[in-house]
């Protein structure tokens, strides 16, 4: 045979390397914005590297027995959302969002994060503008981006569809994890106001808005003020590190916070019970703050009932720490101060391990 | 209107909270399963918790300046082949070697892992299986799977398609990190055996299999001892933790091992230059070690050329270590003993940061 075989390349199975090295080049300036002094920059590592540097002064908190904190997350079918809006500079920050808020009910500090894009075309673009707001949510977290896998997998994904994982470290000082056994009666429930839906829920957003409704994402609502029901869906995902961890550090020597939740999936209802004793309920007032008018068209639009909605939603609750009494004030103003909304929304009474709406 | 109102509830939005409940009960035995003494096992908690406990018995090693080491990664569309063969009891070791394989090459200890399991529907069997495959990947790389989260995304994934994304924290010690820095010219760069494919290349062996010769994943090919093609591309990626911790903590005193490399995606003309100084190549002599039949199968299938075999695939060669020549035959006694296939494949010489083949 003097034919002249024809050889096929890895190019010629559909990955793109240019486009990847190039994606790499717009991203690094992104990630770079997110370094401390404590995350060691590998040319060329496997690896990211961030000293955890207990003696040093580069360390703000010296740790006796430091214990590691780590979560992780997706943002879940809002995704769908940035899709259809052809906007991808916010859910970023719902990834970091959804981990570092969970590690911070454990009373950890953020260290660094890492995230996981996987994309049908890998878009320079698209994918800058992604870890962009990936880096925006670091930023806001307080930790490091040190790492993160960008695939371009067309077989799995289909055109314009991706998805995001997030991976978040942080520590905390052993007999400094809150974990909700210190939670009693009397104790008061603070809950700090969320930025709408956050990630938790669309499944149920999106079944109203488009499947009953029939909207398209760029349909603009009244009751939001007139705006598309796409972007009021996206607002991002309030991250409440900074107050949070300024709050624990200004009280260190009297530890009022007993237990805290992050309101996700099951909504008030759902998550304050995992930090409940089995003796005490925890009694919410639902008038004690207004609740944002997303939530009130998701519930017209359905319909949905109103329990059901707490089940779903965080209904403006993002998070709640539950607090001394005797400290309570003192707590709501120093978040208060921090720039956040903050409402007394209830307190620790006798009971089974439950929420009580009234 | 008197007419009674059709609520909306979540459950009817398509999310199945039954299924995630019977999921979280199977896989909890595979989980703890993985757990050490330094898990701190947290009921209901937000978090994953993981205690460094510098100064405890329970960790064997003492770290001055600890510094955490973190990794991401998928495995690619790898996943496509066990989605076709319904074979889920592999990837999840894959899924832990691409990182753990990675954070060993600055010499870190790994510590826990988490993962982000994404699939169409939730089918608790399935489910269970790929955990208890992360779960096994975990007890062979010595590290605690303390997280994960398991996305039901019905509008994202379609029927049967699943994707996968893993996170590894370690430790070095801070002057213990290995970066290539003390590679010099008369070290001797030792091979570590594969075990096939790994987790790199899928898109063109995809291609090559499915396209080209147009196989099913279960057709036997008699080169590969009658194996299907699909088992042959499936076989786990190697974990190689277990001998190269011990290699480092044996040779504690002498330090002989200057680099190493994961032999991924590049193979190994594109993974050793990350560990290479710029005024150093790698000579590597590619009749040092036998070639496995997989990737003779794969170049005479596509046909691929020579070279390219070797930009894309690992070719038998999983993973690296450059090291002092004075020590080079004890390491690689050291390696052999703990059961690796060790092969002296090659020496670093003058030059400017490449791999030459020979």
């Amino acid at each position: 045979m003097s034919q002249e075989k024809k050889y096929i390349s890895y190019a010629e199975s559909g990955v793109n390397i240019d486009a990847n090295d190039q994606m790499v080049d717009r991203i690094s300036s992104s990630v770079k914005s997110t370094f401390g002094p404590r995350v060691m920059d590998l040319k060329n590592g496997f690896a990211g590297l961030f000293s955890l540097d207990s003696d040093s002064k580069l360390f703000k908190k010296n740790y006796d027995h430091p214990v590691l904190v780590a979560c992780t997350d997706g943002v879940g079918t809002k995704i769908l959302i940035a899709q259809q809006m052809k906007k991808f500079d916010t859910v970023g920050i719902d990834l970091v969002a959804m981990s570092v808020n969970d590690m911070l009910v454990q009373g950890a500090d953020p260290l660094f994060f890492l995230d996981y894009l996987a994309v049908n075309k890998l878009d320079p673009e698209n994918v800058a503008v992604m870890v962009e707001s990936i880096a925006e949510g670091c930023r806001q977290a307080n930790c490091s981006l040190i790492g993160g896998e960008t695939a371009e997998m067309p077989d799995i994904y289909g055109q314009d569809e991706f998805d995001m994982a997030g991976f978040a470290v942080g520590v905390v000082e052993k007999d400094r994890i809150i974990t909700g056994e210190k939670v009693r009666q009397g104790d008061i429930i603070i809950g700090l106001g969320s930025n709408g839906v956050h990630s938790n829920g669309f499944s149920l957003a999106r079944t109203i808005c488009f499947k009953q409704q029939k909207l398209n994402v760029t349909d603009k609502i009244d009751s939001l003020n007139g705006r598309a029901i796409g972007d009021a869906l996206l607002d991002p995902t309030k991250i409440y590190v900074r107050p949070v961890v300024k709050l624990l550090e200004d009280f260190a020597d009297t530890r009022p916070v007993h237990g805290m939740a992050h309101i996700t999936g099951g909504g008030l209802v759902g998550n304050i019970p995992r930090v409940l004793p089995s003796d005490c309920d925890a009694s919410i007032d639902k008038n004690a703050w207004q609740v944002p008018p997303i939530f009130d068209y998701l519930a017209q639009a359905g319909p949905v009932e109103e329990s059901e909605m707490f089940r779903v939603f965080n209904m403006g609750i993002g998070f709640t720490l539950i607090v001394d009494p005797a400290h309570a004030d003192a707590v709501m103003q120093n978040l208060s101060e921090s720039g956040e909304n903050v409402y007394r929304i209830g307190e620790i009474v006798g009971g089974s391990g439950k929420v009580i709406l009234k």
